[in-house]
């Protein structure tokens, strides 16, 4: 089976490295439509489904992250929510990002693969957060030849990655190269021509750490934030898709985009929610354009 | 409002220190007993509201811990189980931490907090990952007030957290040190003469780390997680245990007590689900017992 990772950079290729993040919260929709819908997951899953069916007609991006966080925000009916929003993109055949940043061991890990990768809230990549050792990690191989992999933080969009992940170790090593020295070792271990399974979270917010990364882990594929909202440039996040190549993520400039139109704004109460997500297609087309080469 | 720690606390010196691990999976049952109900979710909920009601009546432990992983990897249905066990340890006013190690930023923790702290899974105390830097702990600290709390990870109880945790520093200090400096800092900005609202993990594995760390983080009240099935002895935790205390989770040895009796083992499939119960509570009688001073 190939490997998922190849995949994706297959369709980033064609479809150009965009991932549209559906870090979907109620109070990105006007009123009058959210109240067109019995409960907020409701509104919620509506939208998605209007996003998803036009990025599956129109193809021009190379993937959706889901964020589970905003879906627990909003309980057993947002959970439900979440499991049909990964649904739909399987249907649609748009390969799904969990964005779950789930770090545990032993049991606990088996358990989070089992949840995300078989199921409900089955996705075909997940996040993972390995700061509780190597451990954390090893339960996600398993389902490397069943065409899953995951995406590992290593060095996030946040000024706070400064705090641990920044950090200087006593043998010159930062923190986050530990965790890149091990993605590595684990990647040769596959025996992979192709693009391999274990990708990494890298951040577009700092160019020199982009340059130094991407050299680095020339054979990595990246999942990368903090384009847009956050302040990544499109000249950082494409020093980053150089080589393996990778995805750039964008959520809240996409889904509030009609929050930017004028009019939209003015008028919200007369858009219907096909408008609403039109807004955040010419978005995600505009934003796919500036990240081309 | 009396913060949520200071009732832990003075619940664990009248109950004694033990937290029971709701770490429940459906293979943790005889196979009659799971032939009872329509779903794996049922089935575990059904064992979990057992236990729950027995230690109510028995008052023997300070508090539950429900690992979400679990309900997870059973989708919709498990999740529906996670609330209602939540609300189940609400309604028997038993204090209820949520083991889902989240760690993310902005407005994403934000949703994190919202999603654990209110609703549907509410629960008073959840365990937080600091990984990604101190800005994914912030969103957390409006809730103190509202009587919640958190348990960041420290020095967890796997043998893997020698990889990055136990990491040595370039200015000396161990990485998890670092993040010890920052739960201090914290606290000490919440000038209260109670036991603060923010917590550490700290496993029971290693003698020399617990006596080193219960010293230096002498006010902070720990949850002590590797006791019994991963090796951690009662020693090693009544050394955590001092000054400003903590709790001492079990899961699998007091859920799983039953299989550990030979005429349970053998004829499984007569006993009744309040009595693979009774093997669970008579094992957390016997391990709060281990751990009185």
């Amino acid at each position: 089976m190939k490997s998922i990772m190849q995949s994706l950079s297959e369709c980033a290729k064609e479809r150009g490295a965009l991932c549209v993040g559906l870090d979907t919260d109620v109070s990105y929709l006007p009123e009058n439509i959210r109240e067109q819908f019995s409960s907020s997951a409701d509104a919620v899953l509506a939208y998605n489904r209007e996003i998803i069916e036009r990025l599956a007609d129109e193809k021009i991006v190379a993937c959706c992250k889901v964020q589970i966080a905003y879906y627990e925000a909003m309980g057993v009916d947002g959970m439900r929510a979440y499991a049909k929003t990964l649904s739909l993109l399987r249907e649609k055949k748009i390969i799904a990002i969990a964005d779950v940043k789930r770090g545990d061991i032993a049991a606990t890990a088996n358990a989070y693969a089992r949840a995300h990768f078989s199921g409900d809230f089955e996705a075909d990549i997940m996040t993972i957060n390995p700061y509780m050792g190597f451990d954390t990690i090893s339960p996600f191989e398993n389902y490397f030849e069943k065409g899953k992999g995951i995406f590992v933080l290593l060095r996030t969009s946040n000024e706070g990655m400064r705090n641990i992940e920044g950090e200087t170790l006593a043998n010159g090593n930062l923190v986050y190269e530990k965790i890149g020295n091990e993605i590595v070792r684990l990647q040769k271990k596959m025996q992979t021509n192709e693009v391999p399974a274990i990708g990494a979270v890298v951040g577009c917010t700092n160019e020199q750490d982009a340059k130094a990364i991407r050299e680095k882990y020339a054979n990595t594929f990246f999942l990368i934030p903090g384009f847009g909202a956050q302040g990544g440039k499109a000249e950082t996040a494409k020093i980053l898709l150089q080589k393996a190549g990778g995805v750039v993520n964008s959520s809240r400039s996409i889904l509030c985009a009609w929050k930017k139109d004028e009019d939209a704004q003015k008028n919200q109460n007369a858009f219907s929610l096909a408008q609403i997500a039109e807004f955040a297609i010419r978005e995600a087309k505009r934003e796919s354009k500036e990240l081309e080469n």
